[in-house]
């Protein structure tokens, strides 16, 4: 049995929480810590993280210290994830998981930070800035429906038969080893601002109508345990906290 | 003799220099083709990446087809930089190498893009998204110079002694396996834009003065062949396509 990993966490950032769904899948034992938005640009926290954001792990059975989801979440599996439930040895699966990885990090994070800065915190309303990121937004949603389109998950479906059962035909995988990844995984919570960013106008999204694929996918995301268990805590976090 | 790689880029993006930066390092040979910002988000292009952007590389002794700058670097040194000469396979340090990859990743690249995007492109002038991602740019200076403190590199060389010659003492490493890594290179290319950022204000940014770790750092970084012979080519590139 491990010693807890202590995680440094925020209620409402999604990133920290994006680790803590990969902790729970890996069964690994941590603690959170929440830090104020006012603590962590400055000491002690900013000593652990020089860029002063969360997440930050401290994993005592190694003595590491780490900042960066993208970094803790990869750490975590080639430490914890020895048989690989949630990620890929082999290749070419585990580029494509580093791939799907930093497009979470740097194509979708980042885009869907600015699209709640503006809608929600920037000094002026800035329509056009809203618009932009808004629009960056919706752009990540046809990404990944695209990328989905005959998939059940980001990285490692690709062969797949079709079964005839009492004159049905269906779409069936063939492979065993399919299984949803840190790259599938990464991006619930920031999927879980959604609504956030949108506000009033999240309906007219039509989700499930115009990115059917990335709606599919995140609903069998949405229904993993520790994704449920995460996203009730953050819930709950958030209105205590937030 | 490996056959050469593809590269898909563009005159002036920062992204597809910063994998050119890695193949020199690594001496892998590759060529280049330079994709319009037209053709990118349409096919054929966008079959290469739904996300429709470059670089993507095309990897003939693999087969493997591959975006995300970030994954396209881990690629490249797990696959042809056999003896690690600009990455760590050690623990602790391949971590702290993956931590600051993301950095680049998440942390400079998006927020040096905006930055340009609000001083150079947005369809109206809007000084306070302009201010804010100047700052943000400002920030990494900050996170980085306060990162390499006492250090040449941001992973590897903790380890130094004091040498005294001639009783001057002299602040030197111990370590001979202290070198710069794909942590440090990742972030040349997007530093070769703060010109183009800041433009009439690069000067009273005062560089050297207000983050001079950062910058002597820099300075290192610029002066590897493999650093300088891309950085012409870029200069080049942009005159002849951008």
């Amino acid at each position: 049995m491990s010693k807890p990993i202590v995680l440094y966490g925020h209620a409402t950032g999604p990133n920290p929480w994006k680790v803590a769904i990969i902790l729970e899948e890996l069964k690994v034992p941590y603690t959170t810590k929440f830090i104020d938005m006012a603590d962590m640009k400055k000491p002690p926290f900013e000593a652990l993280n020089p860029n002063g954001r969360v997440p930050v792990i401290e994993d005592p059975n190694t003595g590491i210290t780490l900042w960066e989801s993208g970094a803790i979440i990869e750490y975590l599996v080639q430490t914890y994830d020895t048989t690989a439930t949630i990620t890929y040895t082999s290749s070419p699966e585990r580029f494509y998981v580093s791939q799907w990885l930093h497009f979470q990090m740097s194509g979708q994070g980042p885009y869907f930070g600015q699209a709640i800065w503006f809608s929600r915190f920037h000094e002026e309303s800035l329509p056009s800035a809203k618009k932009r990121y808004h629009d960056h937004v919706k752009r990540v949603f046809y990404v990944l429906n695209k990328a989905l389109e005959g998939k059940q998950w980001l990285v490692g479906d690709k062969w797949y038969v079709h079964l005839v059962w009492n004159g049905e035909e269906e779409l069936s995988f063939a492979n065993d080893a399919i299984y949803s990844t840190i790259a599938d995984l990464s991006f619930v919570t920031w999927d879980l601002m959604v609504p956030f960013i949108f506000g009033d106008d999240t309906g007219s999204l039509e989700l499930e109508k115009n990115y059917p694929n990335y709606f599919a996918w995140n609903k069998r995301l949405m229904e993993r345990s520790a994704v449920k268990k995460i996203a009730k805590e953050k819930t709950e976090a958030a209105a205590v906290h937030g």
